[in-house]
């Protein structure tokens, strides 16, 4: 994982105390796993693990990746407000991370981001990039088989590999050690200007 | 946690396997916290860690408290569908548990779930009630002398306890574990009949 949590601490004031507590736990290999809410098609919420690749160079955007055979996609190519839940169970602290996702395809216009594409392909593991080779998510289950394939090439990226995006614009961190627990939520206004403000936990 | 896995086991094909999930992971003390992602009165995603409080009695509803106070409380009561995503990291699974939240109040007409709601304050822990007598969640933090109350008798809940309670319509259950994972849908129709597919992850 990539953190540029030094550089970045004068931009929000959220980013520090997240790289505080994934340095804390990192000896928890699921340390970077969080569930990342977003609305379906007919208005109701869906759920989902999915892995922190570190963020955007340079930007506040935390990265994760998605096939885009997967439901996910549509959903949010409707929809497109998500908000992280993040637990770290060994420090007991919670940030809901809240804010706009952006679906990078192939063929993605900006070329900075269809750059990023190809970077984190290059960067992923062989057992990451060998999902995208599988069969369609989501449909009927196919024999075993259909899943042993030869190792994906790790130059290009294959068109279904989709890197996602989140631009938080509210982050609400909980400690649940603080005494008797401490609650801060960070918003961003239209200017993203960053303000922080203690709550009640 | 209480559970009746053998007893349910004929009703829902999904309570098993949960309940060796939970079981499986006991060693671990956050093992019953799940993430309820529910949708906001902006239409947008909200996302939080919530604790599993185990099943109503003789239901497949998964049962969690709640302040009537907190925001979730006004976006259940306009759209009442959640998803529940629950990651265990010890088995590698994860149950994406997606239905209908019904709040349970003071004063709730139904005199089963107005017992239930009075059980469960009884049931909880001296901590567990100790925080609905907190200043209100979400609000400006207050000093920490106003969280410093003598302990809520536990015989009577205070008005704002809320028991919530999820009844899954549809059970999405990945392991990662599988070769190469597993993954099975259980979807329950109209007449509350349960079927299960094998599909892709």
């Amino acid at each position: 994982m990539e953190f540029k949590a030094v550089e970045e601490e004068e931009l929000t004031p959220w980013r520090s105390p997240l790289a505080r507590a994934l340095h804390r736990n990192r000896s928890l290999i699921y340390a970077p796993y969080l569930q990342l809410a977003i609305v379906n098609l007919e208005g109701k919420p869906t759920n989902r693990t999915i892995v922190f690749r570190g963020f955007l160079e340079e930007t506040n955007q935390l990265k994760f990746l998605t096939d885009s055979r997967s439901q996910k996609v549509e959903q949010i190519e409707q929809n497109p407000w998500g908000e992280a839940c993040w637990y770290f169970p060994k420090t007991r602290e919670q940030f809901r991370l809240s804010g706009r996702l952006t679906l990078v395809k192939a063929n993605h216009p900006h070329p900075q981001l269809h750059q990023a594409r190809q970077t984190t392909w290059q960067e992923i593991s062989d057992n990451a990039r060998q999902q995208f080779s599988w069969p369609h998510p989501g449909k009927s289950r196919v024999e075993a088989s259909s899943f042993e394939l030869p190792l994906p090439k790790s130059v290009t990226p294959p068109s279904n590999f989709c890197l996602l995006l989140l631009e938080p614009s509210k982050v609400d961190h909980l400690e649940l050690r603080g005494e008797p627990q401490n609650r801060l939520l960070d918003q961003s206004d239209s200017s993203k200007t960053w303000s922080t403000q203690a709550i009640n936990p």
